[in-house]
């Protein structure tokens, strides 16, 4: 038998949560965020951005770390590279940024795992694919997810414009509306994996 | 940098295809199935089935090879492994029957890869979860999803009732009313892949 790649899953209740200043968000609306991916993109060239898939377990069931901005809309923590920085370090980085201490003794050691999606943004626009089109020779992004795997106990300060939701696959399955075609598909990119739900 | 496993994917042109003896469905609705999946419940337990994903390029773009059945109706070659069996003989078992040639010297020798995705049914009926959903203790089926490095050059001999037919990524993409849940979404599911398209 093939055996998949095994991934331990702590409870929810393992983790503690504080909050730290806000991080604001660099843009205030749709159009300012692409005018500004379309400056650096003259600077800089293809943007390149790493996300982290956070997993813990409720009722043995995986859920999904995800941070709400305002009311309704959630991303995964990451962001943008630096020109030439590496991915798993710049992920790193993205994730101390968003989610650990100020006190560096708290923020959790990271560990990356594996690539479980990449997507390509062909213009300047919101819409991305699961592959470069045929005839785009020069996309404007690429966005890589990475299963993170955590320990099993952490600290997480959560900026205090921001929530951090655990959202169960099965919420996040063939739920486009709510959470946008990168993240409803999670459920699909996972299910390769064998969960360990590790109860404490 | 992390690198994504690369995949060879060759031209369509450089695979034959022949024809052999139609292979009929063994049921003729669904209801008929969903019994029939029931009775072998009762006999042999939670079925496991395998699919193959089947990678050829055209225009430097990734197509899977699907075998329509009527007029809409599209699948992924595989089928139900027998009780205790090998998932990777089993799916060898089921390649070489939908689309081996009569001569065995002609059947591919199907190298199984990466499992991509594995698909699961509570209960006896069509809808199907990339997820054991939470309180189901005894799913009824495990579908798994493989994907097969073809070698450069292969011969395929296709059932006369069945097409083949090579369906780019875009077009599964997004198409579930077309391809259903577990067809529409393997571009995601692939797009951690690096093809190295090789044209000959």
């Amino acid at each position: 038998m093939v055996t998949s790649p095994v991934v331990n899953t702590y409870p929810l209740s393992s983790y503690t949560f504080g909050t730290k200043e806000p991080k604001m968000e660099k843009d205030t609306s749709v159009a300012d965020r692409l005018a500004r991916m379309k400056v650096n993109y003259m600077k800089e060239g293809m943007r390149t951005s790493v996300e982290a898939i956070l997993l813990v377990q409720e009722h043995n069931h995986p859920h999904i770390l995800l941070l709400q901005i305002g009311n309704t809309f959630c991303k995964l923590p990451g962001g943008r590279l630096k020109p030439g920085e590496n991915e798993i370090e710049g992920l790193k980085r993205k994730l101390t940024s968003k989610l650990g201490a100020n006190s560096s003794a708290l923020v959790p050691d990271w560990q990356i795992g594996e690539c479980v999606a990449i997507w390509w943004r062909p213009n300047f626009e919101t819409i991305m694919y699961p592959y470069c089109p045929p005839h785009i020779t020069k996309p404007k992004e690429c966005k890589k997810l990475f299963l993170v795997h955590l320990s099993e106990r952490e600290y997480f300060a959560v900026p205090k414009n921001l929530k951090l939701l655990a959202v169960p696959l099965f919420e996040l399955y063939d739920n486009v509306q709510r959470y946008g075609p990168v993240i409803s598909t999670i459920p699909q990119q996972l299910s390769r994996f064998q969960f360990n739900m590790i109860t404490t």
